[in-house]
């Protein structure tokens, strides 16, 4: 029996000596290796924590004191830790645990985490909760370099200075590497902080810490009485932070004193941590961004290239480096997510048009907006759950100037895997209700393409929705076509019944439409909605079906419903999409399933709805 | 004829010699507080960027330079100097100018803003153009010390540092106030910079300037080439920027020679400028949050204390003080809207459970969720339109956990005076996509004292949003008392015609209802929508019309469409709110007027819809 075998409780980890830690560590790294390449998921960044989860749970007495993972998918050692390791295989899987803390999940997961840069802000709150009811269990948060960059961490670290009497440990994981490699000022300044006269200063001060927590407060003391000169205050010390570090963050031997030591201090205390993504697998070292997310693997052989259908991400990716190719006003933004939103070839392409601005959603979104004042023609890309970080931005600076960005909404829709937290379900609704605004959802990746196009060449705020993953393989014209403004199309006529679809509900309801002998259109604007085209199938129909991929409340069948009442016109309407409940994670195809969203699923609807009409011709699902 | 009568350009503007100028600022001064005091507006922003906003003008060539003013409401001495001196008078009216830089108003206004911390952002946007196109004019952007405690303002530096080819210089407008007093880590930092030992070698460097900028860069390098030993960098330079002063800006001599040199240097710049809020207005200098706004008052009184009608806001407050005198657990947060969102009395009541986070909306609502966790009944207060800016807090932070948090919305609806940018339209339609979430529109005081306890009762996330100023003057009940949960009343019966009323349509909608014999409800709840009342109301209806003070698209309109399709019911309905444009500043009643939201509006549409239904009863509006 291993050691990482008897431990199911943090309590038995406490248990094991010191000395014994590094053959755990050992043991974890393995562990999560092989039950990753098994499972698929984060891979990177949890070998990169291993020791750090370790001396956490090691040094504080969890869960009475508070562990708030950032991001959260480097917690899979944390989840092995504290009672999971026999759930890990059902990992990101449907009814399986999930790929990032979940309050539901254990007690030990404090926070749901999976959007960065929320946990200083979580923790604080937790820490002033704990001084509010009298209680002395202490909070930490741990947050990537990555992470740190956006607005929301330096918020929480603004009013977490001011906030004194709290006890509040904020580790600063710097692995130098959020998803795409490190773009701004504050990871150039943490570099500073490593390579230069801190590192070795505070080296010296992980050492000297050994003995105890008095020794390393008296020379802090000491330095601030020195007026700010040898070494002079760190940017977290001037927000109100007891800095310590920079510090090995896979030496144990650090580690623990300098946690211990830490435990015993008041007020709001920063801990700077160095780490390597991948760390202990060679081939996640050296390409830590292949395997920062990953499907299943042989260890041995590492992750081979893929022969995969195109996905639309992909589509994205080459539309706008074509686009670029023949304008030269084309701007390419994202916030962190090179890889993920196919950017890779554009900035090889046309670097000095790339900009990843990092985590930072909204300076993304008002940074296009300043662009496009210029006469630019800016393309911002992103997930449509991160959107939800830029809506302010996204009404007050875009829409409201009515300015000419184009956006690229990729992951909208279900996102199966990454689970609630990364749903793409609310974005017509939160997109629809802004004036100025085009919205349009993309049915293959052909018409992707030429969406991409017509929301380009709209000379105002014009977005595109598309899921994740591959479309149905329709194949992709190498021009740069449109498709008609605010115009849906008809693609199956029946009688009686009219589907009125929206995105990737269009495939599986042609063929719910065939089974049905309904009409069925693929509306492809959201906004503008083809009012005409909805009120010619109402006249020409006795029912009509709305079909999306996204929230119901205030999604497009609404607009449907909306048009119809500004029309006048008053027919029997079933509105088909998400219901209103957080979907978990899980395969995508068995999601849409368990919702309707297939074509069974959407031909059981609508005969449940409007009654047994005799299914006139049975298909297979397209 | 003064100097400024003289000023209808800033080119008139800088023929002027240096000499001139401070008799220029006296008359600006003068010009601004009679016009301010005759108009109402933001008095005191105003006042402290006189010499600024001369200088700037004076030493750049507008509008070929390009200058971003954070916020905006401290505009008004740029609008009278470019043009717009003749228009004051319409100021914040109907059809007059904005209150904020408009890009349709005037090509001086190169960004709209009003939410606070865009203005670096978009001016980044800007610098890159000119780079791409090759083109040689400045960008400056002025942002508040309050202004750069958001997020996303460090999103802007962060990325800004790392863009050293652009020509970009950021002048923080240090008047060490934003709306609330500064509260956060930053502002102290700032107000250190500021006391010690830089402000003495800032002023020095200030001078020594004057002959010209060689010196300043000598100096510069100089200090670069000490090491950071003296003086230490700071946090700006940290970031990659080029950091000047702290100067004093009310005084045109160091300014004007400080912008001039700064003008030549290449890459990100920085300027610390020392304001006053109120300057050169006693009375605004006693006390600069009573003449941060304004409505019309006589200079030489001040401004008198007003016997106005109970506000929303005060009902706020007052529940809030009940509440918190009752249950300990109640935390209340602002970001940065103490006043505004009438937290004054309970701050001084319950200064430990009171957190002023800085304008920081994010964290606001993830500090909130974070308190939650650990039992404390969080209470965020927060206008519509700046819960935009949280809006992926709302959903991954708070309503994915179901967590107990409060949400008292104030300024929903339209909001007059400050127009589209503050508008409160959107809410109805991006909280009521979000799974988890309550819902509820007060349509009196005593309304919406009652669901502010039934939101905060609720043990999951509630909101309760009410307008902008006084409501009906219905008498406020000192007991705690809720509504039913999820349950709309029947305010008057009537028959042929249901009025579904939210919110402060409530009471137009009455006054409607009677003069169309009509049956009128107020719905109360948005979400969860009283179902059970809307089938009733169809059922014994021929025809609906669903009445809001907020966007019709995916609105409380949508709501009841979605509730009668998925009941099956096919019945003519009407939705009445707010249309899809973004609806400029004006007098409230007036606004609503314009759009059809009062009685006479909404008996008027209800007529053209469902034909001439003779008047029953003619009744004055409610």
């Amino acid at each position: 029996m291993t050691l990482l075998q008897a431990i199911n409780d943090p309590a038995e980890l406490r248990r094991l000596k010191p000395e014994q830690l590094n053959l755990l560590a050992e043991e974890l790294r393995q562990f999560l290796l092989e039950s990753v390449s098994r499972s698929g998921g984060h891979l990177s960044s949890n070998l990169g924590t291993v020791e750090l989860t370790i001396a956490l749970h090691y040094v504080f007495d969890t869960p009475r004191d508070r562990l708030v993972w950032d991001v959260g998918h480097q917690t899979y050692g944390h989840k092995v830790l504290t009672g999971r390791r026999e759930r890990m295989h059902t990992l990101r899987q449907w009814q399986g645990i999930s790929g990032f803390p979940r309050r539901s999940e254990s007690p030990y997961d404090t926070f749901g985490t999976a959007h960065s840069s929320t946990s200083i802000s979580a923790a604080l709150g937790m820490a002033r909760a704990a001084r509010l009811k009298g209680e002395n269990w202490r909070t930490i948060a741990v947050i990537g370099d990555g992470a740190m960059s956006a607005g929301m961490a330096f918020e929480a670290l603004n009013n977490a200075g001011v906030q004194q009497d709290v006890n509040l440990l904020v580790i600063l994981n710097d692995n130098d590497m959020s998803i795409s490699p490190p773009v701004g000022a504050l990871n150039r300044y943490l570099a500073r902080l490593m390579s230069g006269r801190f590192y070795a200063a505070a080296k010296d001060v992980g050492n000297s810490m050994l003995p105890g927590p008095v020794r390393a407060l008296a020379r802090r003391l000491t330095e601030h009485a020195k007026g700010f000169v040898v070494p002079p205050a760190t940017m977290f010390e001037e927000f109100g932070f007891n800095y310590v570090g920079p510090i090995d963050g896979h030496d144990l031997d650090s580690l623990i004193p300098t946690l211990e030591n830490l435990r015993e201090l008041k007020g709001p205390q920063f801990l700077h941590v160095v780490t390597r993504k991948g760390q202990g697998y060679k081939l996640a070292e050296a390409d830590p961004i292949l395997y920062h997310g990953t499907g299943k693997f042989d260890p041995a052989e590492g992750i081979l290239p893929a022969v995969a259908k195109t996905t639309y991400t992909e589509v994205f990716g080459n539309w706008l480096c074509d686009m670029a190719a023949i304008d030269e006003r084309l701007v390419g933004i994202t916030p962190a997510m090179r890889e993920g939103s196919g950017l890779v070839r554009f900035e090889q392409m046309f670097p000095e048009r790339y900009f990843d601005v990092g985590i930072a959603e909204q300076h993304a979104v008002t940074f296009g907006a300043g662009l496009a004042t210029e006469g630019m023609k800016p393309v911002v890309a992103i997930y449509s759950t991160f959107l939800q970080r830029a809506y302010d931005q996204l009404i007050h600076d875009v829409a409201l100037q009515n300015l000419d960005v184009t956006f690229a909404l990729d992951r909208a829709g279900l996102v199966g895997a990454d689970g609630a937290t990364h749903a793409g379900n609310y974005d017509i609704a939160f997109v629809r209700c802004i004036p100025n605004m085009v919205l349009m959802a993309a049915s293959d990746e052909n018409e992707c393409r030429r969406m991409l196009t017509t929301a380009y060449r709209y000379p105002g705020p014009a977005a595109v929705r598309y899921p994740r993953g591959a479309g149905p393989g329709v194949a992709i014209e190498p021009a740069l076509s449109t498709v008609p403004f605010g115009k849906g199309e008809i693609r199956r006529q029946g009688k009686g019944l009219a589907i009125l679809a929206f995105g990737p509900m269009v495939a599986p309801s042609v063929a719910a439409g065939a089974e049905l002998g309904a009409t069925v259109a693929n509306m492809r604007f959201i906004k503008p909605l083809d009012v005409e085209l909805v009120t010619q199938l109402a006249r020409e129909h006795d029912q009509l079906v709305t079909v999306e991929e996204g929230s119901v409340m205030g999604g497009a069948g609404a607009a449907v419903a909306e048009a119809l009442a500004a029309a006048g016109i008053v027919k029997p309407l079933l509105m088909l999409g998400l219901p209103d409940v957080f979907i978990q994670h899980g395969d995508p195809a068995l999601l849409l399933s368990s919702v309707g969203l297939d074509a069974k699923g959407i031909a059981a609807s609508i005969r449940r709805c409007f009654g047994a009409a005799e299914p006139r011709l049975v298909v297979n699902n397209s």
